[in-house]
């Protein structure tokens, strides 16, 4: 009574995954750790095999791509022991699935256990990166999910002789087959999107471009954010110090990334004091400077910012100052300009810095701090799935928590409804 | 700074209830308890004006619509009375906002603390039944969301006059302009669904038709499912007489509902001495059966069941019957034909039911209990929301938690990412 596999490709590939994951939900742990160490011996043992493959993407890259592209893709021996070091770090973190999160008494005899389980079927397309298909292996493995890799053909022999190594040492401990596959084509990514009913989450790991195509085209959940348009309040109580230190490292420190700021807010009456050392220091750091007409009056440094400019993610060394003329006026800007991913405060006022955590309606939000700390790993999650702007289930940096959904499991002996018709029948009595 | 309101009359809705979401955020629990007694007293004292408009539905509607569907509009006093005493029962619930579900030190000084925040703003889609209006008023203003409504032609009046006298009764105790608003055209369905920027979660309440339709055309997230085709598996092990009273309540007791059976179960073994009272049963209380063929040809009473027949969801006395050869074929039927509802396993054998439970892919397991169970309220949720199949995110019966996400917050003392770059700073010490 099985529904036999389909004949189109791609939904052959996503049918298989959703059979492998219904294997993959009832591995146990024991198991999953056992094959996580053996890839993780795997990728030590096959090094050389590695390194071959990568250095046949980097030869074709090399005529084709910039170098900051090509270093991305390239491998070396050090590379390789982080990817086996990092399955083995996920293999040691609590298992994820069969956590009780509620545990309730319904009547007597009558329990309802709320049980975490995973998705089911994780697609995950990427760019240039090679290692992201031995962490996201592990992350997907310890969850109990099975996953389906798109990755750019830029790094296809990378890819594809990792997950041929990572594959078989999974399906030699014991992993069902399919319980990952890879999907080499181009043509996959718009194909895999459409098949809602068998893969339940989409994970794009790739510049905003790659990002926004797939969340407009997909009928699948897709984990990830497009934008990071993020900023930096300094209110008229900041420590003048802390408010440079955290201005320069959240632009300067790393601007290629989303959670480095692009607009910069400043209270009216802070202006005078403690604008002209930051926007010395930023100059002197090769951030370009724009602002609004009175800040372009006051500075004649800075030149001005068009409307668009509110709402540009730069990913550069590119700033865009405006005044504020007060704590509502500069979370209405950022709740209208921003993109809910990180925006930071200032002050050592510490009711206005809950008013803001309050009424900042994004994933991450700074207290004097930078919005650099925005990150997986940072926020203690280990290996970081993604950052998430979905309001929906995952929000903010998202680790392998993203992978798991809860089922309610509901104990009995023999109750039937119609013995409930009155409502004081129920205890509801929490048990934990 | 902010963006002007649109010109479009459903867009300018849509980006009002997102302004209000921004202020219903900062709303204290003390003022949102106070507007919800102030809502249930308007209802009490506005009784007559709420049946005489209720009065002009029911009087178009007994030409237009069958007896059942005018039950289900029909307002009298003890509802109204129901309605206010909901609301005062929300206002109970402990508030579900700014609670911290996580706090960890990142680094000495350095704490990320995840909060439980509002969604921001709910649309919600529902047929006939007026008291939508005051059930899912009172959880979102209880959990600081917006909320759009749009309601069928058929309680046009109804919804009107309730949503009127609630509304003003919110709005004089303090909450802001356009915490909710009423959309009365048809066309508002599909305007609406498009707002993915101002809308975060749709809510269908109504036939699958409906809901199959926003499901199709949503841009926005939508809590709810399509379908309920939930089934009952009798293990050999089972006891007879409670595979017997389960089948019944889960068939007969309400079968116009999405936790009513469509299938049922059974092991090989166990046909001859449990199915022949279980038949005699179903077909005593009027209830059509089909069979597959090894049970059309030992049962003559059994029609014989199409492959369409194990997908459909009757909401009627009709029921398919299979037989299994044992767990994995019944967990492969379930996860194969069924809709991720609610299934149920009746069996004496601990191990057995656990690893149905752990197998079977549904937001729901009964075990030796009644799939009837699957609700908010018999969960213990307080009012329900809807019950969902999704897996972002909300599964199961969902209560006011679904109208809940969390926000990250850091608070440091001036920390910057560039003092960071040692993995080694980082603490990542447990607080909560």
């Amino acid at each position: 009574m099985d529904a036999a596999l389909p004949s189109n490709a791609y939904e052959r590939v996503a049918a298989q995954a959703r059979a492998s994951s219904l294997g993959m939900q009832a591995i146990p742990h024991s198991l999953r750790s056992r094959s996580l160490e053996a890839m993780a011996a795997a990728l030590r043992a096959h090094q050389d095999r590695i390194l071959a493959e990568n250095a046949r993407d980097l030869a074709e890259a090399e005529a084709a791509l910039p170098p900051s592209l090509v270093k991305r893709l390239r491998l070396d021996a050090a590379k390789i022991e982080q990817m086996a070091a990092g399955l083995e770090s996920v293999q040691s973190l609590p298992d994820p699935v069969g956590c009780i999160q509620e545990k309730l008494e319904l009547a007597p005899g009558l329990i309802l256990t709320r049980v975490s389980c995973p998705l089911g079927v994780i697609a995950i397309i990427f760019e240039s990166r090679p290692d992201v298909v031995p962490q996201i292996m592990g992350l997907c493995v310890q969850s109990c999910n099975s996953v389906i890799f798109k990755g750019g053909t830029e790094a296809k022999h990378s890819n594809r002789v990792l997950y041929d190594i990572l594959y078989q040492a999974g399906v030699e401990s014991g992993l069902p087959e399919n319980f990952a596959q890879l999907a080499d084509s181009r043509e996959a990514v718009a194909a895999l999107l459409q098949y809602d009913q068998y893969i339940d989450l989409v994970i794009p790991r790739g510049g905003n471009a790659l990002v926004r195509s797939i969340m407009d085209i997909s009928r699948i959940p897709v984990l990830g954010h497009a934008d990071g348009i993020c900023s930096m309040y300094i209110h008229a109580e900041a420590d003048p110090r802390l408010a440079l230190a955290l201005v320069h490292d959240a632009k300067v420190q790393y601007p290629a990334v989303c959670n480095a700021i692009e607009n910069l807010l400043i209270d009216r009456s802070a202006v005078k004091d403690m604008l002209p050392p930051i926007i010395a220091d930023l100059a002197n750091s090769g951030v370009r400077l724009l602002g609004d007409s009175e800040l372009v009056a006051l500075f004649p440094g800075l030149e001005p910012a068009s409307e668009e400019d509110w709402e540009c993610e730069y990913n550069d060394l590119i700033l865009s100052i405006a005044v504020v003329g007060g704590i509502d006026e500069a979370i209405r800007f950022i709740n209208a300009h921003g993109s809910g991913h990180t925006d930071a405060i200032v002050t050592a006022n510490e009711e206005t810095a809950g008013e803001f955590a309050l009424r900042v309606d994004s994933s991450s939000v700074m207290i004097n701090a930078s919005t650099r700390f925005s990150d997986g790993f940072r926020y203690g999650k280990g290996a970081e799935i993604g950052i998430s702007t979905n309001k929906i289930h995952a929000r903010g940096p998202v680790g392998m928590e993203g992978l798991i959904i809860y089922k309610y499991i509901v104990q009995g002996a023999g109750h039937c409804v119609a013995d409930f018709t009155d409502a004081k029948a129920f205890t509801h009595r929490r048990l934990i």
